[in-house]
């Protein structure tokens, strides 16, 4: 094969783990996969003078697309624009594109995917979701023998750092964001991370791949850790389970449904010994059973292994692209009113009266903590809309947490 | 894509479980990959009267080898011979071959590898390591960036569901043995498995992907876990650890060092929720870092989803063939002597004498476990050779279990 010159749009974090993995690894790379990867350009708005890189920074994105001899386009720069246009006209010229940004996947991938395969050429993106964990290729090769009806994940490691720090220490939620701000496993603004709409990018972008038809993220309902106390901690533990924030989807018969919320998981769970910034995926196939991937999140190494992962397979089908698509029709989710799990819910007052929270749950496991003045129980299985309407008949509820069922 | 014919060789639990994921999911594969499967002849000794694959059952292996319309050979047969035979005058007809049969990879594999890339063919074995686990096309594509240094696995789930039946209810190794057996977990004679035969030819087989080269599984050091007991078990309780058939290389620098025997895995280690007959594979690559695998390591079902997921990329490849290879010469593994890590002894006598103890070993951390007439004790990190040395000096070792840290 001949060598194949990549441009890399972006030399932040991951774009510098790319031009970082194709030197380092370079001959590895030849000999295991027959493509021999050459960075050409490197796009940024700054010089970096006495970068190694430095004679292949350009700051005018006419030069990449306008030169044929590119035939990789690597966008890590992040945000949907001018990240879909550079993308899209790439792709226009024939050249094959892989990302890590799951903002622009989520939002405009179906229509990216789409020009890729009327351009035989490639839109990959498996650091997108998960990091360095390999998930989006087991999903479209491994997994392709299968129904896949399942998909649950910790996709956030900010997320899963804060709650593996509160739940080990004994902290409240913003004593750990702060902390985890100053080490900078934060960011100074946490919202997308820690309200849950990152997982819930990434759950859309999974979903679609799994049922083959688009899922809109901003249908999923989303809920994220900021909520969590170290009072509902102490009851998690006193139950022998542990909290996480979970991004699922599941398919029964034709009916998807799709949520991002903290969730209380059991010792025989898989996901309980996902801690720190670690992520897993957990997969269900009619098949396969149950399968999981666990790897690093984030971390530019592991997302820029992630990305080279796809320049290689993009390198190997040039001329032809990767197939790897979902239907553009929206898949209409089913409203959570209907799903089906167990609540765990602290209410104030004391054990003693939960005769009556019983009678209007219908029967209720008492769960105590050791705290003063208030109780936990958790509710039998029923329908979120039960659980509302139930609840809403219930004096000083302080929380509550869903369950999964393994 | 036209129809692709496959034919399977062996009708018993994987060559059924082919058959059945192919015709249960043939659309949904077609939608997924393109790939028009179609089962035109099952070869079997016996005959399967009322079983709905009646007609495609055939005795004799020339139908199949000499009929053109066959692109892709299954074996799953198991064994050496005949299967070795057949899959290798496939794949001179130019058919393609997947297979879940383990010992004849580790035994032929190279040269089959070798014979499939001379006639433009692949000879894939997705299902020969960690059943339904995506482990080798992960390490062939997802990975193929990385340099991996690391591999360690639990791939035996027979001896997986006997450790963690012994840490649940505290029984000794026989009593659950048997209980195995009567429940079909493990085979009348179970010596491939417990003894560790099983688990070495799939580390064998993984390292010769990870590493490039042929590692021969005659030269893994391999220990079961037969003599494992109920005491061990208390111990690793008290350490807050488990015990795990691991199976595991290294590679550092040049020297690449191989092994199977039981070790105690600490709670954060992500092999230490591996319960029953679940297995995992642990990888780690010089940018990914760490990354785990995790499934289920057998069952028909899920063995046969991998073994398809192979017939899905020869259909895509048909005619060119999957690269996929390691060099024919041997990798000299480094002896197991050289090789450091820290230990755990019983040892006959009372905790207060372990001062002769940590004089001969140089420093040791005791272990009670409330047993009468023993003690227990963890070394520091040496190499094998030097614990060995050190051991010989010590009287009444009972025995002694490798420490795996992370």
């Amino acid at each position: 094969m001949a060598q194949v010159q990549v441009a890399v749009l972006g030399y932040g974090t991951v774009g510098s783990g790319v031009v970082k993995v194709i030197d380092t690894n370079h001959d590895s790379i030849l000999g295991k996969s027959g493509a021999d990867l050459h960075v050409k350009y490197i796009l940024d708005l700054r010089e970096f003078p006495g970068d190694p890189n430095e004679q292949k920074v350009v700051h005018d994105y006419e030069v990449i697309v306008n030169d044929p001899e590119v035939q990789i386009v690597v966008e890590t720069m992040g945000g949907v624009e001018p990240a879909f246009t550079f993308t899209k006209r790439a792709l226009e010229a024939g050249k094959s594109v892989c990302t890590s940004n799951k903002e622009l996947v989520a939002n405009r991938g179906t229509e990216l995917l789409a020009l890729a395969k009327e351009h035989q050429a490639s839109y990959m993106f498996e650091a997108s979701c998960g990091g360095g964990i390999p998930i989006i290729r087991p999903l479209r090769t491994c997994l392709c023998a299968d129904v896949i009806d399942e998909i649950t994940g910790i996709l956030n490691g900010t997320t899963n750092y804060i709650l593996t720090k509160m739940i080990d220490e004994g902290l409240e939620f913003d004593e750990v964001l702060k902390d985890a701000q100053q080490k900078g496993y934060a960011e100074r603004n946490p919202e997308a991370d820690v309200e849950g709409y990152d997982a819930c990018r990434k759950i859309a972008i999974l979903s679609s791949l799994a049922y083959g038809q688009r899922v809109d993220y901003t249908d999923v309902y989303t809920e994220g850790i900021s909520k969590i106390s170290s009072a509902d901690i102490l009851y998690a533990k006193a139950m022998g389970r542990t909290i996480r924030l979970l991004a699922f989807s599941k398919k029964e018969g034709s009916q998807v449904t799709a949520m991002v919320a903290p969730h209380l998981v059991g010792k025989d769970d898989p996901l309980y010994a996902v801690n720190g910034v670690f992520n897993a995926i957990f997969v269900h196939g009619n098949m396969l059973g149950d399968a999981m991937f666990y790897g690093q999140g984030a971390g530019k190494e592991a997302t820029a292994s992630a990305v080279v992962a796809d320049v290689i397979e993009e390198a190997q089908t040039l001329g032809k692209g990767v197939m790897s698509s979902w239907s553009p029709e929206k898949l209409p989710l089913t409203d959570i009113s209907k799903t089906r799990k167990r609540y765990f819910v602290r209410v104030k007052g004391d054990a003693a009266d939960a005769a009556k929270v019983a009678d209007i749950f219908g029967g209720i496991e008492t769960v105590q903590a050791g705290l003063a003045g208030e109780y936990g129980f958790l509710t039998q299985e029923m329908t979120e809309q039960d659980y509302q309407e139930r609840a809403a008949k219930v004096e000083g509820i302080l929380s509550m947490i869903r369950v999964r069922e393994k």
